[in-house]
């Protein structure tokens, strides 16, 4: 089952916003074994649309079309591929309803205009919208059903041309609040329905601590039989983490991807996070909130980024009772009870600083658990024995103190991110043990 | 002038990598006057890659190609590339001499693999790369002088049936850590040089406060004159602030956008933020180093999101003193000095309590300025009084306190980001007066 997303929106091109959907996408269709063979970026103009769906017919199983289903002047997919397949957009007294809804519960007045969205090309089906105005379409396009007109101007029918199964056609709105519940509740299904997959499994295990080469080194041998048995085995290498994604298709899936699992984490063990899309700081606060603990933080260098990370997780305030960002070095006195004697031997950046540090916020606060950071995210501010990119890394318990001394070279913001990935990792393995 | 832009990786299509090479890449080629008409992504497979240059070249002017220059299996562009030009590949022996010294500096034994990347296509000119390894390529391809092989097998000069002014094609490695400088000082002025476009200036202005259709409201009707002479106008909302791009073409285009930025600043003057690139924290930063002023924070609800964006721009340590991250009561108490008596009465979400956290911040660190923000972030937490979403911010100084009340209605990311926006805006505001 092949796949074209077709992402539309003159503003991605003009680099005024970011395209998380194709990420967002991917990574969803592929962990159901739908492969994404090509994703296209076009503005929002009726030939670029036009053209590339009708490019997409004759590469593609499934053409995902997302942006330009809203109210506005530049809203035009939904009129361009009806028009595309000659089929008659009919308004649908649902939508008009569930819109006029829409406002009301918003006390907001609905502008006539918004009736666009209430428009159906004839036979699609409509994905429900409840986080938005712009609903969702789905069209199956008959092989040698619709006749498609080519560039040259000729009514060519393409699927006739290239006689092919039926072809689905899934139109998204751009936001993505409203396009991620949309695709999860209803896309994925349809999908599953109408264009199964041979079995398909796939995991993804998060790991952290070791370089991508490093971990290849350690699995890939004890793989190998796996692999020629149908194992299909990934890496992907972010900062400061390697996810290892097995998967395999057919009837002996299953077993393949969970024997390969197994084998991962008997070698890995220590070094695995998470499973599919937990985040490390999910892990922890999941962790610590089972086991009713608490957790202070006392940031130098990484200026609040742990604290940031950790106050993400939904429930966060359960585990977190403060987090003290003590750039300053009279911050360090004076909220986490570093002794100027220590600042003055020792340096700001120093074992004995970070170990005051992680000691003294959780003194001060009563925590179960604390970390602790200082170091130099540059550009400035290193020295030849204390070079830009040297950190320090305390975790406290009542178990202890443990602290690290790591050389994180990069620039300011991926040194805050990799040591903030550093201390949450650090942490993770005191809590578990 | 047309662009299209290549993308290349697997990874990008099984959604393990977000591609931000089209945003960074759009962004400056538009603020030159390059129009990026679209942008393709293709897995690193010998024939999706030809593919896309071959259509791309029936289309475009300038074809930007991303990724797979690298020394590994499965960094092949350069290859693919000088094939569907029959180009043979020649050493070049500046790259191999500049490869041996990039290892030798990082006392590391270079391994034979990574000769691959001084293979040059015969007439490309070499962009160095003091980042990586993996210099870029542009290759100018001129019209008629190109044999292309489409994908029926027979040889059809592609440039022969459809004859253009000459084209050039530019590879570029796929880290953005190499990309961004490389492109920067080599690729631009490579395009300016040789693929020059009409006179093009482009300002873009940064506001926050006013949602997009209020701002375009204010904005519209006064330059509709000039858009009839030519300005190019164009919006960008992103959470908590819009971007106005001024732009224009041809002899008139300095005056045009001249007379459009002054009618803007005019009218927006207090919700214009920065110019160009610059961020609102970047702008706080500038300023309070300026004036050798001081900073402090107590977050809750926002979590450490303030002080992270403040820690992200160098030279941040001159002007932050302290954040404080009082997730529980009894640290809003124990830190910033808010009295139990005001929690008591008003709840931890509150305008006396955002009051006693600014104005506790401030005097415990000694700082001119300080933040402070609490609120309900939700997913639970809300109540009828105050629904989730519901946010006081204040920001105290030498004159006086001020706190404001807003009600963001986000997902938690979202919620954290958006009321951080206001904050540092409140604080920018309180320092310009």
């Amino acid at each position: 089952m092949n796949v074209e997303l077709i992402n539309t929106g003159s503003e991605l091109l003009l680099g005024r916003t970011l395209n998380t959907h194709q990420q967002w996408l991917c990574r969803r269709l592929s962990d159901h074994g739908y492969l994404v063979a090509r994703q296209v970026c076009v503005p929002d103009t009726g030939t670029s649309i036009q053209q590339a769906v009708r490019e997409a017919l004759d590469r593609a199983d499934i053409i995902i079309v997302t942006g330009g289903l809203g109210p506005t002047s530049d809203d035009i997919t939904r009129e361009l591929i009806a028009d595309l397949f000659q089929k008659p957009l009919r308004q649908d007294p649902a939508i008009v309803a569930g819109l006029r809804e829409f406002f009301a519960r918003r006390n907001r007045p609905m502008a006539e205009s918004n009736l666009v969205q209430a428009m159906v090309p004839e036979g699609a089906i409509v994905l429900p919208n409840p986080n938005g105005t712009a609903p969702g379409l789905a069209m199956k396009v008959e092989a040698g059903g619709s006749k498609i007109e080519d560039g040259t101007g000729a009514n060519t029918p393409s699927s006739i041309l290239h006689p092919r199964s039926p072809r689905w056609l899934i139109m998204l709105p751009g936001p993505p609040r409203e396009l991620h519940p949309m695709f999860t509740n209803h896309v994925l299904p349809l999908l599953q329905r109408e264009m199964p997959t041979e079995t398909f499994i796939c995991r993804t295990l998060r790991t952290t601590g070791l370089g991508e080469s490093a971990l290849q080194e350690m699995i890939a041998a004890p793989l190998s039989q796996l692999v020629s048995a149908g194992l299909q085995l990934g890496y992907c290498a972010r900062p400061g983490e390697v996810d290892v994604r097995l998967a395999a298709r057919g009837p002996t899936a299953n077993r393949i991807v969970g024997e390969a699992a197994d084998i991962v984490q008997d070698l890995l063990a220590k070094f695995i996070f998470a499973e599919e899309d937990d985040e490390l700081e999910t892990v922890i606060v999941r962790t610590l909130t089972a086991g009713r603990l608490t957790l202070a933080l006392a940031e130098s260098c990484t200026g609040g980024c742990i604290a940031h990370r950790i106050t993400n997780v939904p429930g966060a305030s359960a585990v977190l009772l403060a987090g003290m960002v003590t750039y300053a070095n009279v911050a360090k006195t004076k909220f986490v009870g570093v002794r100027p004697e220590t600042l003055a031997a020792h340096g700001a950046v120093s074992e004995a600083v970070c170990r005051e540090m992680a000691e003294g916020v959780r003194r001060e606060t009563g925590a179960d658990f604390s970390i602790a950071v200082t170091g130099i995210a540059g550009p400035t501010g290193g020295s030849p024995e204390k070079p830009v990119g040297t950190v320090f890394i305390g975790v406290s318990s009542s178990s202890g103190t443990v602290v690290s001394k790591n050389l994180n070279r990069y620039e300011r913001e991926a040194f805050k991110q990799i040591t903030a990935q550093q201390a949450l990792e650090l942490l993770r393995r005191s809590i578990t043990g």
